[in-house]
C-alpha cells in the first residue's frame, strides 16, 4: 500500500508498504484524513538533535512524544497523528461496538503485542500519512454528529490547545495574551474562547493568522510591527499581570516575554523550540514569573475536543487551507512554511 | 557617624556620614545587628549589570529589589537589609507604642516625604551597614521574648525561604529537593521542616553547608560529587515528580535540572543568577516541567519569621559563623566566598 514517509528529511511517497494486519483489540482502519502537525516539520528538519536532546534527558520526558527506544533516521519514518479513520476489519478475538464502517479517531497511541507503541515517529508503526494504518480498539472513539473526517482530524491539535489552556489554570474573567497565530496558537484561542476567558488578545506578524486568530474567538489581534502585545495590553486598560501562552516556539521569544511582561506573569510555553535558548533569570526573578511548560493532553482533554468540534462549539473550518493527496505531503511540508497561504494542511490518502 | 559604604565593588568604612534626623512616622535606630546577604555580595560584583537589565526590563519587577529611580554607583551606596536595632528617638508628631529602648525589625522600606524608599541599595537612604539609621513607625515589629539582635537580624532572609516555600504551594507529605545549602537553601530547609514538609533532600558540595542542612532541617544531604541529588531522589523510592528549590543561583543550573528533575516537577528558580544563562525549552516541554521564579517576601512572611524564630519553630543560631565591626565589613564580604568557613556574617555596629 501507499504511504508518505520521511527519509533524509524530506517526505517521499512509497508504494509497497506492507500491508498492516490487526492483531487482538486492534483494528484496520483506512485513513480519510490526517492533518500536517508543526511538530512533524520541526522533527524533519530537527529530528536528530531531537533525538540527541531526548538521549540527553537523564529522567522523564519523550516517552509521550513517541522518542524513547531506538528510531533509526536513516531508514524511513512513519509519521501522522492527527487522524480520522473507517474501520475496515476488527482483529481476532476483539469485541468493539465499533466495526466496518464506523467513523473513528484516537489518542495516537498504539497497544501492540510489544507494548506501547507512540503513533507519531517509528521505523515500524504506521501513521495517518498512509492508506491504512491499526489502531486499538479501545482506544477508538466514534466521530459523531456526521462530523466530515477532516474536521475530526483536527480533534487533535485541538486537545493540545485546551490542554495548555487547562494547565494555565486560568479561569473565567481573566484575560489571555496569545503569542503567535500558527495551529497551535489558534487552538489555544480556541479553547479558551470555549471557557469564557476574556479579553483574548492575539498577536502575529500574518494578516492571514490574525484574521484566523479572530475568526477563531480571539477579542483582539495586533501586528508586532505595529504595536506589540504588550502595549496592546497596557492600552486594554487591564494592567496587572497577565496569562501568556508562547506559541511561537523560536529562539528568544521566551527571554522577549520575561523581559517585556509585567510582574507577576503565568507563561504557558506550548510553542517548540527545539534549539537551545538564552535567558535572563533575573527577568523572571526580579517578576516572580510563572513558567509552565506544556506538552499533549489527557485522554479526557482529546474527547472533550471531539465534542465540542462536532458540537460547533469550536469551528475548526477555517484552519483548513488546503487537502493534498500522499504524493503532495512533500509539497505541504514545504507550503506550510509560508503563514500567509497555509495554516492546516489537511492529507486525503 | 560611622558607616560601611560600597565604592568602586568594595565595603569602605566613613566615619563622616550625616546623622539621620527622623520626620513624622519615623524611628532614628540605633542599629545593633546587620546580616550580610549574598545579594549584597551579587551587588557589589555585579551592580552595574543589575542596573542593566532593570532599565532592559519595559514593564514590572525590580521595584521591589530598590533599583528603581537613580542610582548612582560611581557614589557611596548604603546597603544593609536584615537588622535588628534600638529606638533612639520618635520622629515629631509620631505615635507608636515602640519606644525609645524598643529592640524593633521591620521590612527594609522606608516611607519618606518622597515617597518610598527600599533600604536595600541606595545613596541616600541609610541602611543596616551602619550605627543609626531611620525607620517607618508604623512597620516596626517589636523583637519578641527577649531574643538576641543577631537573632532577630535573621528574620529577612528567613522571611525568603519561607516566601518560596509557600510560592512552590508544596504541601505536608509532598518531598521537596533543595539545590545549594548557602542561606537562601538553608532558610528554605527550615521553612519546609517547620510546615511539616518532608522527606527533605538537600545537596551541597560543602561538608560544611551540608552539616547545616542537616542541622536547619534537612533529612539527608548529599555530596553531588558522590551522589546526584536525582540518584538519591530515586534511591529514596519515592519517584514520580519533585519540588525542586534552586538556590545556587549560578549560570547553568536551571538548564541541569531541566535535564535531570524528573518529569512533571515544579521548580522554584530562589537562587539569584544575574548572567545571562543557556536552557533548552525542550527539556522543559517533554516533561511539563513548571517553573516558579520568586523574590522577597509578603509582610505576614516577615512576621512570621520572626515568632518562629523567637519562639525556637526555627534555630538560626547555627548559621551565624562571625560577627563583624563596621570596620571588618570589607573582610566580611570576601570571607563569605569560602563555604566551608562561613555562611552567614552579622555586623554589629
Amino acid at each position: 500500500m501507499k504511504a508518505a514517509v520521511l527519509n533524509q528529511g524530506r517526505m517521499v511517497l512509497r508504494d509497497d508498504v506492507a500491508e498492516p494486519v490487526p492483531a487482538q483489540n486492534q483494528v484496520l482502519v483506512q485513513v480519510k484524513a490526517c492533518g500536517i502537525c508543526g511538530s512533524d516539520l520541526h522533527f524533519a528538519k530537527h529530528g536528530r538533535r531531537m533525538l540527541e536532546l531526548g538521549a540527553e534527558m537523564t529522567s522523564g520526558g519523550l516517552t509521550s512524544a513517541g522518542l524513547a527506544g531506538g528510531l533509526d533516521l536513516d531508514r524511513d519514518v512513519f509519521m501522522g497523528h492527527e487522524f480520522a479513520a473507517e474501520v475496515l476489519e476488527v482483529g481476532p478475538d476483539t469485541e468493539t461496538p465499533l466495526g466496518a464502517g464506523s467513523l473513528v479517531t484516537s489518542i495516537p497511541i498504539l497497544f501492540g503485542p510489544g507494548g506501547i507503541e507512540p503513533i507519531v515517529y517509528s521505523n515500524t508503526t504506521i501513521g495517518g500519512y498512509a492508506e491504512r494504518m491499526l489502531l486499538s480498539s479501545f482506544m477508538l472513539l466514534e466521530v459523531p454528529n456526521g462530523l466530515d473526517a477532516s474536521r475530526a482530524a483536527l480533534t487533535e491539535p485541538m486537545a493540545v490547545g485546551l490542554h495548555a489552556v487547562n494547565r494555565s489554570n486560568i479561569a473565567p474573567g481573566e484575560a489571555a495574551v496569545v503569542l503567535g497565530c500558527g495551529p497551535v496558537g489558534l487552538s489555544v484561542i480556541a479553547a479558551l474562547r470555549m471557557k469564557g476567558v476574556g479579553p483574548i488578545l492575539a498577536a502575529d506578524f500574518s494578516p492571514a493568522r490574525r484574521d484566523l486568530a479572530i475568526r477563531l474567538g480571539a477579542h483582539e489581534a495586533v501586528d508586532p510591527k505595529e504595536e506589540t502585545a504588550w502595549a496592546a495590553w497596557a492600552r486594554s486598560g487591564r494592567g496587572g499581570s497577565a496569562v501568556v501562552f508562547e506559541a511561537i516556539g523560536v529562539p528568544g521569544i521566551i527571554n522577549d516575554i520575561m523581559r517585556s511582561a509585567p510582574g507577576g506573569s503565568r507563561v504557558v510555553v506550548v510553542g517548540v523550540c527545539m534549539e537551545a535558548d538564552t535567558f535572563t533569570p533575573f527577568f523572571g526573578i526580579s517578576k516572580e514569573l510563572n513558567m509552565q511548560f506544556v506538552l499533549g493532553y489527557e485522554p479526557a482533554e482529546f474527547a472533550e475536543s471531539l465534542r465540542a468540534i462536532a458540537e460547533g462549539d469550536i469551528d475548526v473550518a477555517p484552519l483548513v487551507t488546503a487537502e493534498v493527496g500522499l504524493d503532495r505531503v512533500g509539497w505541504a511540508f514545504d507550503a506550510l512554511g509560508d503563514p500567509e497561504q497555509h495554516c492546516k494542511i489537511v492529507v486525503t490518502p
